[in-house]
């Protein structure tokens, strides 16, 4: 029996429309936090310039840090490219690698594109009803490719998973996806780094 | 590190507008299947030699029953009373009682009551994009209050957690949701036993 925290049961409301709770706020990844994260990081720093937008925002409740609870919530992924690259979340291994997570599409279009430690590079589509389930030990990243709605998903993992965001912004995803003749293609990343 | 099954990804279909998978089979609690669970036993018996109904169906999608993986699917409950109490799931335990387990309502109204060992009740009602966290330790059954809607949920928990469902049959809950003056009210059970 593993000690753990007891705490009471909770209602969180997310819109089905637009994934927003109005109960608790949302952590907000705009487009100057993700200096690397694209090919084109010259793109990148243009539409910095310009305007810097919000690329994608999601829910950290604060569930305990424990292998008996479960964290979860949505992620809004916006439309939009760096470049020909789609929006995407950073993605992130779990720190504790060993550990699934699963999402369920709520509304838009995209994809989740997943890679183990061994270079074995997974890709789901994901359109509402969609749930996708990714496997413990792969690296996992939402990908937009509508043109005019955000990706919305519930998700839901092991709350002592942890997050681990470091070895994906320093070595990046193997596998990208960008637009090509107008749809989307997964393209080797020319500057993964092994 | 905990040994796990390496299992690929997987894209499971779950339609938002009646939780059902053209992907995989339910499994259905008939009226027949739950003798015993509802106060008002001999109603139960006249609807079932009438038309033996279901009363809810959920999924099951065979993920490997270890603590890295994550268990989930959607829960289908159709709305309906046995006597002047609302349809409802049979309730369980987990067999490893300190996990959690997170519901996502897609559609419908009802609530989720919840008890621990302790004997202490917790309710919470849902409504489409509600998230009901259900702590560890609980026992926790889904509630429908709809006169016309199923009540549609889709469900995560550690895959290995297991179902305890043999305490509630025998037992029951503390609690029992009726209609009372065309409303939900939570009442003591009269046939719960210590």
């Amino acid at each position: 029996m593993v000690e753990i925290k007891n705490i009471k049961s909770m209602a969180i409301r997310f819109d089905i429309s637009n994934g927003l709770s109005p109960d608790r706020d949302s952590k907000k990844r705009m487009l100057s936090d993700m200096d690397g994260m694209y090919l084109d990081n010259i793109a990148l720093k243009e539409m910095i310039s310009k305007q810097d937008i919000l690329v994608y925002e999601f829910y950290e409740l604060g569930i305990p840090e424990e292998p008996g609870h479960i964290a979860f919530g949505t992620t809004i992924l916006y439309p939009g490219k760096v470049g020909n690259e789609f929006f995407m979340t950073k993605g992130h291994f779990h720190s504790i690698q060993e550990t699934a997570e699963i999402y369920y599409c709520l509304k838009g279009h995209g994809f989740i594109v997943m890679e183990n430690p061994n270079g074995i590079t997974e890709m789901q589509e994901m359109n509402p009803g969609v749930s996708v389930y990714v496997p413990p030990r792969y690296a996992h990243r939402s990908i937009n490719v509508s043109k005019k709605e955000p990706l919305i998903s519930f998700f839901a993992f092991r709350a002592d998973a942890g997050h681990d965001y470091k070895t994906i912004e320093t070595k990046g995803f193997r596998k990208l996806l960008v637009e090509y003749d107008g749809k989307p293609k997964l393209i080797d990343n020319p500057k993964w780094k092994l």
